[in-house]
């Protein structure tokens, strides 16, 4: 079975989300490189406009869909980063963006979201069904679901923020890419590994949300409950169906970090390249800045996915 | 009289200094640019190595000093970001830096530039004076002499601040720029005067340290005593000798924000763009944030010319 996207299916990516997208910085730290003992290159998706690089798959998705359709606008559900690059693309587009959010979400991701002019429906988490309010809600509105990974279109998307990477540094050896779902992850291997074959790349997921690793080491999707980690955008229970066959036929292998390498990992981040990463973005980081390297890779681009991070978050790294 | 730099000495300063300084990126909002009611292009000095723009015209400097004398080291008189920029400039070098500093200076500052190797020496700033201070370390010493804004070649090197920036930014119709002692927005403004005769350029000082709006407006040098603000970079008492004919000829006008505005700026800076600056930093973007813009301008270039920020400082913004 064929792969759910080429390295074709990126460049044509590229080039339809560039009007939107912003093409992001590399930042670079001696210190950091000389704690991790390697050069590495941090590529800032947390300075992507709406924080994160989820902005590259809603755009890549909202742009294809045909106008009739888009008329009826889009749908998310989202508590998080996904929920307001939906907001942003279907802005873009003109289209009308309704987004499902649990009524307990964070307020900095729901004033992020409503700012971008998208239209928020909560649901009661304890109370309600998530199926049951999805199913109702794209009955009532009958606008096109974007999944927030598990799609060509999307993968496609996530898939040029490697492809910007490697045309900023050309001579890379490795990729560590933090996994939740899988989008930025799959998207991100299928770009590296058609320009440079001997890219060795790496999926990096909490500890307590291993459901990668174990799926690739088995070698079938595993399912976990939701995880408990304070990287809340990694809190996927398993990774995607068109997902998986490209982490299997890529991806060299998937590590983990713990909760404190996560918390030290955005410290340092903010300390030492003064931007914000939020836990869940600073998950590949992480690895590399607690030693846990893989044998052999001098070279490093690692992906500082996401910037939406928590008030109070922040005042615990700087205490 | 012939000015102090010319525009080719800014080219010239690119091109010496490219091998240690970073392309800093160019940071956008859409929310800041609707409150302002103008493009804003944030241009992240407080990315650079070292924290700031200082090591544009450190690194120019240095990369001039014949070996000879080079291989007697460097000095500096610096609590703050001259101080790491000198440090990491000689470290490149392979020359010795040896920085005075006040006992009090702030521990952030301290300790960054004594990770790039530089030996701090300390004076007591209420118990010894500074010149004698700065003969005494020199006569000692025997190296050269850094200063921090008043030199053709500090100037020079921190024009191609301006000259990166219109590069990737080609269309601005107007650039604000921190104001301090004036090395920064004298360098930028020969660049961008050559490069754009209508682009206009404006000084942006604090109202509690306004010697650059005094100096320009009464068309003499007017120094005053040590301003009281929370910029400390913006501390200067007086515009340097080969700084103001460059403001004189170039700068329309130089525009005072007040310390509230500076700290909204950098509050809002912190939140929009997920990137800390120091109060110094903010100046510039304050002005437009605060609704205080010139009429008529519309894209426009603004310095975010540090982000060596206190942690005390940051938490503030978060509250």
């Amino acid at each position: 079975m064929p792969l759910a996207i080429s390295p074709a299916d990126v460049e044509a990516a590229a080039v339809r989300i560039r009007p939107l997208v912003s093409e992001t910085p590399v930042l670079e730290s001696e210190r950091l490189n000389e704690r991790a003992g390697a050069s590495l290159f941090f590529k800032a998706e947390n300075l992507q406009k709406g924080g994160s690089f989820k902005l590259r798959g809603a755009a890549n998705f909202v742009r294809q869909i045909p106008p009739g359709e888009l008329a009826a606008g889009v749908v998310a559900f989202s508590s998080g980063n996904h929920a307001q690059a939906v907001a942003i693309a279907a802005r873009d587009a003109g289209a009308r963006a309704t987004i499902v959010m649990p009524s307990d979400a964070p307020r900095v991701k729901l004033e992020g979201t409503r700012s971008w002019g998208a239209e928020v429906v909560f649901y009661d988490r304890m109370r309600e069904d998530r199926e049951v309010i999805a199913a109702k809600v794209l009955a009532e509105r009958r606008g096109t679901l974007i999944p927030p990974f598990d799609h060509p279109w999307v993968i496609a998307g996530q898939g040029t923020c490697a492809l910007e990477l490697m045309r900023q540094v050309p001579d890379l050896d490795a990729l560590l890419v933090c996994l939740g779902g899988g989008g930025l992850l799959a998207g991100c291997a299928v770009a590296a590994k058609a320009a440079n074959p001997a890219m060795r790349i790496f999926g990096v997921e909490p500890l307590n949300g291993n459901d990668g690793q174990q799926s690739l080491r088995s070698g079938k999707r595993v399912a976990i409950p939701v995880p408990d980690t304070i990287a809340d955008g990694l809190r996927t229970t398993c990774v995607g169906a068109h997902n998986f066959p490209i982490l299997q036929a890529l991806v060299e292998d998937v590590l983990t970090v713990t909760e404190e390498e996560i918390v030290e990992a955005a410290r340092l981040l903010f300390k030492e390249l003064r931007v914000v990463v939020e836990p869940s973005g600073a998950a590949a980081a992480a690895l590399a800045l607690s030693g846990k390297l893989p044998a052999g890779v001098e070279r490093i681009g690692i992906t500082l996915s996401g910037g939406n991070a928590e008030p109070a978050f922040l005042r615990g790294l700087l205490d």
